[in-house]
């Protein structure tokens, strides 16, 4: 006879087990930001390259150069198509690199810019991404300081993929991370979600359907300042919400703190052009990637002080309050629906928007 | 009349005059290292971007973060195919900006990796690829610390696209560059040339030829430090010759400088095999890449030293000094054949070795 506990542990056994790729050849769930490339992350880079700045699996690594602190970031971008309403490749690949400099706590200084373009690309839309990449910089107040370029032959590429690499210092006290996540703590959203992944898509031409929406992309280093400032020592963790949306953060953060996160669905920020069209498109708004939001774990006891000083700022005027950190089940994110029921908001397995950064 | 100073004087204006791209769309040229893409760079990225840490357009910028002087380069790896006698993609990526480090005087210290796989793409040739780059840090002493993942459709990429972001910092007092080239400075290369590009060229199978070649492929932060160390302030400048070979290194040098440099062609170090196969493409091995030689311009007085000390290191065994710094012809090339005679060697318009890192 097998009781409910031996199966529980037989449940966690395999949980802890080391994740092992067990696909032959690279598949667009890969690429998706969910299950299948965390295990890929897992297995085939952290065992090639583990050591103690990348086994954080954080956004950045963090590493020290001579008496400074600094952020090291990457990101490679390969948007289809690569203009969309609100935005481009270009101002795509600096905010997102910017962004992810500003969850780590980092004051973002300077960017690399890597161009893998195909045969064939045109010029003007060259400098097109280049002339946006620039205005992004100069918002977020950084520079491009050095770059590489290479082509390849007309059907090896698509226009225009860019990796940006982005160095930032830390120069605040406070330290964030999943080990400072506890219970109590209050999660917020720093706008509604999912405008971007959902812009993209339309862009597309392949749904017949319009909506009035643009990409929320956006450097998000001036908001996570005003955040910082307003709540010093209260924040315990930051994230932006890109490849997987707001639902792959809180499964991210609730896996390596050993908590669950539980999210009243009704308290999301979602503009109803985002439902209607995730509703045609039968996806979760909650894993839609955002390219200008981001969550924030604070202390519960400091929430509303860290929602006010988000909605001061232009960036996070329609910021929200939308979950709590909870002692357990360890690892999972509980979502509480509008209709009272709760059910496992999980890591996808496939890609439901492939190519939206 | 036209007198020849008009003639003169004319070409001078055209010369400094702002480089623009004719092409309306991208060629394989803009990637080859050659005249394309320098006026793209000149034009469309510097254009964009322009700022004095990345104005010099050295292979790396220097950077300030707190009270420590760093080095920031970025490079991306389209090579094909991706795996040839001698190494592959993965090790290409993490020595290609361990060197370009190296040559900006910076101990090597943390890479990134973005990664932009093509579905369909075996998951075995990704560990072989990112097994060679855990490899390659290691014997450059280097971190892979953060990184990127995104895959794209089926006849979108090519396998694997590797960008690498290298962070180094810079502890010698020795300062390098342009500025600090003179008329009667010796130029050095560290060893045979051209084996890199001749081999990826031969595993592409497309000539009826084989050669018993392997890639150059290495890390070059030992053989700078061995250099740095023997002529302490009598290094001018360095730099890899890695796309456009040593010719191109050479030509990039002039112009900055406003010198001459002149080549004795018999002097160069070539293996007879990258000679015979050069013949038979049709191109000179001065303008092949390599991807583990460099070029050094050290003060005339100190050759034979930093000579010696480029010998006594495994990968400058090979080492040869091939060249002077002169007045003028300001911005030239000259090569002195064997035969006694002198030809300009400029940059290349074309790209007879597309994607060979």
């Amino acid at each position: 006879m097998t009781t409910e506990k031996q199966v529980l542990d037989r449940i966690e056994r395999a949980r802890r087990r080391a994740p092992r790729v067990r696909e032959e050849r690279v598949t667009l769930s890969h690429g998706a930001g969910g299950k299948a490339t965390q295990t890929l992350v897992e297995d085939v880079f952290l065992g090639a390259f583990g050591n103690p700045a990348l086994e954080p699996l954080d956004d950045g690594a963090v590493l020290r150069v001579g008496t400074a602190r600094m952020v090291l970031t990457t990101d490679s971008f390969v948007v289809s198509p690569l203009f969309f309403p609100g935005g481009d490749i270009g101002d795509l690949a600096v905010n997102g690199t910017v962004n992810d400099l500003a969850v780590s706590g980092a004051r973002p200084l300077y960017l690399s810019a890597g161009f893998i373009l195909e045969e064939g690309f045109p010029m003007d839309d060259l400098r097109r991404v280049t002339a946006s990449m620039s205005a992004a910089a100069r918002r977020a107040g950084v520079e491009v300081v050095t770059g590489d370029t290479k082509v390849v032959q007309r059907g090896k590429g698509d226009g225009c993929y860019i990796t940006t690499t982005g160095v930032g210092v830390l120069e605040r006290p406070d330290e964030f991370g999943a080990a400072h996540v506890r219970p109590g703590d209050a999660v917020l959203v720093s706008g509604p979600i999912g405008e971007h992944g959902v812009t993209v898509m339309l862009a597309r031409g392949e749904l017949d359907l319009a909506a009035d929406l643009v990409s929320d992309t956006a450097p998000l280093d001036g908001v996570v300042a005003a955040l910082l400032d307003a709540v010093p020592g209260g924040v315990r963790m930051l994230r932006d919400a890109t490849r997987g949306g707001v639902a792959t953060v809180l499964n991210e953060v609730a896996r390596a703190a050993e908590l669950a996160i539980t999210v009243e669905e009704a308290a999301v920020p979602v503009r109803p052009a985002v439902i209607g069209a995730c509703e045609l498109l039968g996806i979760d708004p909650l894993y839609v990637a955002c390219e200008g939001r981001f969550v924030a774990l604070v202390d519960g006891d400091r929430a509303e002080e860290a929602l006010a000083a988000l909605r001061g700022h232009p960036l996070g005027e329609g910021a929200a309050l939308v979950g709590r950190v909870e002692g357990g089940p360890a690892g999972l994110v509980l979502l509480k629906t509008a209709f009272g029921g709760t059910r496992i908001a999980d890591l996808l397995v496939g890609d439901p928007l492939p190519r939206i950064c």
